[in-house]
């Protein structure tokens, strides 16, 4: 029977939501598998708006769940109306949507929360042993549901390669472990049912974050 | 030699922009074939904005280069600068805002005219003797540059898994031949060195249009 998997968007655009590149490889890699998908975004303002030419924020006002619908082609869900009951896995995309509008990370660091609804739901897939795929940033978001977990974001040093490699120290600061990982690779924590890569965390050719998302959705449906 | 490609985009999701899928599959095929890439978008409105939850016109108003920059990480170029000169091929993804920004298709239908500066670009990508590859609804544009080209849209009798089909009878009233394509698969008018793939204009698992648009990608590289 195809699993059914519940992606959990945070916008559109790597800059104040979920990154294109990666909600969009997990899509096909999930397709080719034969997953049963359904998207998911809060209905929510987004922390705020950014223009991708300069990087700079905007006076605009977008919508999280309106943003998402844009990577969903219409097809998506008010993440209010998730019933963890209904999906065999959670996979979150990357991007700073995740540490903008679905946590407060991008504000916080360590000390950051998770959006309260979303936080419960992360917490019902966890409990009920269903795995979560994660890439990029959003591993965050199992090191403060999954105390003590097995989280990756490629490597630990940053370089011009891994320019946000000092995310793994938060991991180790909040009591995780982080397992380095090229971004080809996902990590496998077994015991926890988390599979997490590096992707866009990695300075690297657009195939090989795509390669590496597809060992993770692989990995995740496996577990599922 | 690595080849050069420009991809030229309109905005950032399907209903007022560049269909974002189809704009990520060219760039992970361009990146495992080893092209060098850029990206190019015009610095102008987009005709409109539209919320992609219930696919209507809202009063926002958002610039295609902005825009395109959400699917471009940051690393567009005004379509304004663009050396034909310096380039091996250009790709167009699809997606409305070839029909809306790029073009005035959506509105005028097989009376359409493309924006000037495009137009003045892509006629002399033709001219040069330098490949164009296009999806989904973005070879409007060769068959108003190349009369009498040979192109496909997919299929050409509208039904559940081809909505968009009469794009079909367009180019036959345009003078240009339609040559009936499955989803996974591209044609190749040699002699006008153009090459088509139909994507989303097929109602298709995301895979499949994936894996077209690698065919799409790897027939214009041949001929680059």
């Amino acid at each position: 029977m195809a699993k059914r998997v519940a992606v959990i968007l945070s916008g559109c655009g790597v800059y104040d939501g979920s990154e294109i590149h990666e909600a969009s490889a997990i899509l096909v890699h999930l397709s080719r598998a034969g997953a049963k998908v359904q998207m998911f975004a809060p209905d929510t303002d987004q922390m705020h708006v950014v223009n991708h030419c300069d990087g700079k924020p905007t006076e605009e006002k977008r919508n999280v769940l309106q943003e998402s619908a844009r990577i969903a082609r219409g097809e998506v869900t008010d993440l209010a109306k998730l019933d963890v009951s209904a999906f065999d896995a959670a996979i979150i995309p990357g991007g700073f949507g995740v540490a903008k509008n679905l946590s407060d990370f991008a504000v916080k660091n360590k000390d950051f929360t998770i959006q309260p609804h979303l936080e419960k739901l992360l917490k019902a897939f966890h409990k009920a042993g269903k795995p979560m795929g994660m890439c990029c940033v959003s591993p965050i978001l199992a090191a403060k549901i999954v105390p003590g977990c097995e989280l990756t974001v490629g490597h630990d040093k940053e370089c011009e390669k891994w320019p946000y490699a000092n995310t793994a120290g938060v991991f180790k600061e909040m009591g995780c472990k982080h397992v380095i990982k090229d971004v080809e690779e996902a990590h496998v924590d077994v015991k926890n049912k988390l599979v997490t890569t590096s992707a866009f965390m990695c300075n690297a050719p657009m195939h090989k974050v795509f390669d590496g998302i597809g060992v993770m959705v692989t990995e995740t449906l496996k577990l599922a």
